[in-house]
């Protein structure tokens, strides 16, 4: 079918060539014309505006907006101005799924349809396809399922859950209708979510074998800390790179993020050059806020959440209020490596 | 080449079939002769007791113990017993990293070798191979190559790491020589503890997910919780058993343990029967103390893991403990019904 | 002075009693008569109306609304609507200080202030006063400081802070202006925020003490969770009501909280009766979300609301699922009590 | 009575002082000979070895040994040399109450008694006296019974529980015999555990006050982060010293704690020349796998505890993994500036 994608960063061009290759007609249009004329060569029909745009689609139009969710409102304010009842726009950006309600809400009395599109899949999904979690109206969904079909992996050569027969229902091609607007970017919020707690579980797992042999280096310990008890059983040198690679045959962790990492640490064993100050965006933020209005527990998913705010420094004023505390009812200074070593003394939070 | 099998539950017939079937030759022994007998109508060879089983052997002998890990100690005590110098004993069961410390350093002046393999693959593992996790001294871990190579899963269709070129090593083939005599049971630990935070990541993800239209639910509502802010962003019935089939394609997070997620969930949707009383075996809490001990943060590995305390009401003194705190200093009672509907009042936790 | 108190439940009522006994007048409303006519006995001036209170206090006039949080907007509209520029409106009850914000932006331009107060002093205020903390323009408080004054504290026979010299300080009188409108409430926020933390603290400690005889109860350990390991550390049947009491004297954890604690155990050291079903009010979520907007950790307060959400049973699906994918790769039930005692078996969680 | 104490650091002399002031007579040993002299000074009995110490006292012998945890063992041994049947060790130091258990089981056979004696009170303990926590066999906890009720800050201006009455029992005193050997450094163990949570608690809470004007400070916000989404609730410019000072009054969170934090920061608000590297003693770490051990969920505590290892920069290797991880998946460098501004891109956890 035809369709308009409108932002042509690295997800929206490659999602237009998903679509190209697999015999849909796509009108691009980006900020940036050297964007536009790169797809262009590549078989797309490139845009002048937003208005131009509009012009080259037949009704029930379909714009997919690819576009930064900073300024996704903003985009999507525009190309409603251009559509007409029974168009539909997509975003299948990261926006939070509270402004796809709101949106959805302010364009339904014009007749436009809201469909929110949460993507996975990254840099790899033009080749394996993008994992599609869509929220919309159903008449909607329905009208646009011929592009997910395409945009997503398919059936691809996972393994066929147990149970299931027959004909191949959508979530097995890797696209779902999860429910009303806001849902697609719900679960995919919630996916992220889940992504930051299996990383910091791999994390912290490989932080412990990177460990393994504190009782080796048990000499140069400091007195900040307190010394290692049994450092007999800390005397293993484990290979973190061989060990990931092990892991992904045969064992109940194997998973993409794994072959990930093993390929991150064959790579670079000793991560050398990344100073481990952990970016997030949105999702999981939203994810633990989510949490906490509908009284779930995830006490998981904050704890990687946090453990990310905390790699940037942002527990710095707490430590220091630690510290401070110490420094008081203790009488210790912040390294206190003379006062275990005194006679009668206590270790420091002896309190 | 040859070996012997002490314990023929499971884990120990499906090794020796994986065994058999590539040509090794096993001879076995567990305390109920059906198992043996089982085993030796697939064509092992039965031991009627250890020391006949170490008869049945040639030097170098290798024995592996497959025994719950409760009461390992005094079986490869008996193994040891009847060995000679340059044997190996290798404990594959679930043993603490601990023990196998101090058992190979009991057994070294003997000149026994002592072999610890950690091993993951759950009941898949006959078909799909164990992934193996190995430690021990050099020689002994190089005699038994061959059966590590039959054992673990074998390269399979796993797509090869970026970057890794040439014969496939050890770890690529799914058993690895971790390091001395333990690192075997520790990177199985540490594997274990990963899992549990995995899980956990996910479970708390589908509970959302689950509660996603709590503003839905809202009229029923308790007066004991604080009330939903904005129902209208909880309006969403998400069908989990579909959404976790979807995750399996392409997206970020796919891994076996989804993949068993989708298959619970499409067997049965509303998991019911399930009491969600959440066992734990041993790896998880040694997981979490030898972080303790070297100082390695693990705030996910430990919330999975006091999760599954909490699952089990272990909690519940320190909620009996919360409970009557709230009932002295705000005077109420554990169910504060009708205090947030006095004029005036104030909601429980005022403080 | 005189001001007007709107909200006559437990904590209006003992605001407007400590007013009254410090020589301030007091209009004073409720939708309940008998409320009011109480209060009029003790010395108020009763209105019927928030009509007739507007009439009975001179400009600029000082309204105190008492309210529950779910109807304070609705009050304060009404108050507002019988106000002139000048007058003061404050908000004494639980608001989240997003209404504050937005409150205050509301009835700026027709002159009126907006002063929010977070009180914190359970059921103790009336004879200990109320801690007292104030957001708002300044010109506003600075008006109602003789009534702050009044229902705070005062100095009482805290010990002063070192350093600290001259004339008291607001703070150390028990009321602190905090800033502009909404800073009383996200003080207060944090205030409950931080009091769940150390809740928790001591409730978990408090369970771990109570537990301290685990290995004498070791004989009735089931087989659903790992067997204790070192029983023989676990043999100490602790008197936490007498702990409580212990620890209230010189150690470095005193606390009210403490203090309640003590005082709960020693009226019920079984706790009997208490169901452990924690109810949580909206300052404890409001302070993890508002750390996640801000991107500071919270991994304890977020734990202890996390916590308070599984004692509610709100982690029961999570549970179910790691249940079901425990039964999907381990082939366990449940309750996997035959499990360990199988000879070669592997405990639960082998994977 | 008369006692022995070994070991004259900050504690242990300051705990012979107040025996001294209350008519105890007190040997005294270190072996730093000043300390000796010092005491000697104030009116103890100086001691030239341990043997010498023993030969000033008469049965049975009392002697408390005040020393760094790591060199207790040797200690007690040396004293115990020296000891007779019926003769008594106190222990008052930091030990594990593990290392209580074992000792007091190996001198039992020899008939002498093993007291251990967790205290608290940190440099104020000299005035205010020390919280003790005391385990043992009744006979000798009862011998030293003059001692406990001499070192215990007494009855003090502590409010009486309600409930209690008559006379005051050992805990109103502040000595308690909480179990047998163990079961006093256990409890101190809790306490300490407890106190970890407490203090990050308010840390937390206070962090987040520090940064309630992040939304004034959002212009020079890094693309590294996700942008504050509500720039208008953050634009509170709040001063922790004044607000922990108010919350010393009438507040439901007033503490030990909270006047040693408001201390701190009235005297240094901004916390400057503190690095924020908090240190950790063993009780920290005893409390979490004690918790482990018995099956107790500790959250709360676990997340103190593993925050000052974060502190300390013990979270790098995993947060390096989260940032190679992410770099893998989404192809992002760690610090993504460019990236979000990209059209169509993604932010960089889109996965």
């Amino acid at each position: 079918m035809r369709l308009a994608m409108v932002g042509l960063g690295r997800m929206g061009a490659n999602i237009v060539r998903r679509l190209l290759r697999d015999g849909h007609e796509c009108v691009v249009y980006d900020v940036n014309p050297a964007a536009v004329a790169e797809l262009v060569a590549e078989g797309a029909v490139g845009a002048e505006s937003i208005a131009d745009l509009a012009t080259q689609l037949d009704g029930p139009r379909v714009v997919w907006v690819m576009i930064p969710a900073g300024i996704t409102g903003q985009v999507v304010d525009e190309v409603a101005a251009v559509l007409e009842p029974g168009d539909v726009i997509i975003d299948g950006g990261n926006s939070n799924y509270h402004d796809d309600v709101r949106r959805a809400e302010a364009l339904r009395p014009r007749g436009l349809h809201y469909v929110d599109i949460g993507t996975s899949g990254g840099v790899f999904g033009l080749e394996r396809g993008y994992c599609l979690m869509v929220g919309g109206p159903e008449e909607a969904v329905t009208l646009i399922e011929p592009i997910l079909r395409t945009v997503a992996p398919g059936a691809g050569d996972v393994e066929r859950t147990p149970g299931r027969e027959g004909e191949l229902a959508p979530e097995e091609l890797g696209y779902l209708h999860c429910g009303p607007s806001g849902a697609g970017h719900f679960v995919k919020m919630v996916h992220n979510g889940i992504e930051y707690g299996a990383m910091a579980a791999l994390a912290e797992g490989l932080n412990l074998l990177h460990n393994a042999d504190a009782g080796v280096r048990e000499a140069e310990h400091s007195a900040e800390v307190a010394p290692l008890e049994q450092p007999e059983f800390y005397q293993f040198p484990i290979d973190t790179a061989k060990v990931t690679e092990l892991w992904r045959r045969g064992s109940v962790i194997s998973s993409w993020l794994l072959d990930l990492t093993a390929a991150a640490l064959h790579e670079n064993p000793t991560l050398d050059g990344l100073a481990g100050r952990v970016s997030d965006s949105g999702e999981g933020r939203w994810t633990v806020k989510a949490a906490v209005d509908v009284g779930v527990p995830a006490p998981v998913l904050s704890a990687a959440l946090f453990g990310r705010f905390a790699s940037r420094g942002e527990d710095q004023f707490a430590n220091q209020v630690l510290s401070a505390m110490r420094l008081q009812f203790g009488g210790h200074q912040e390294r206190p490596a003379g006062d275990v070593l005194e006679a009668g003394g206590r270790s420091a939070d002896a309190g």
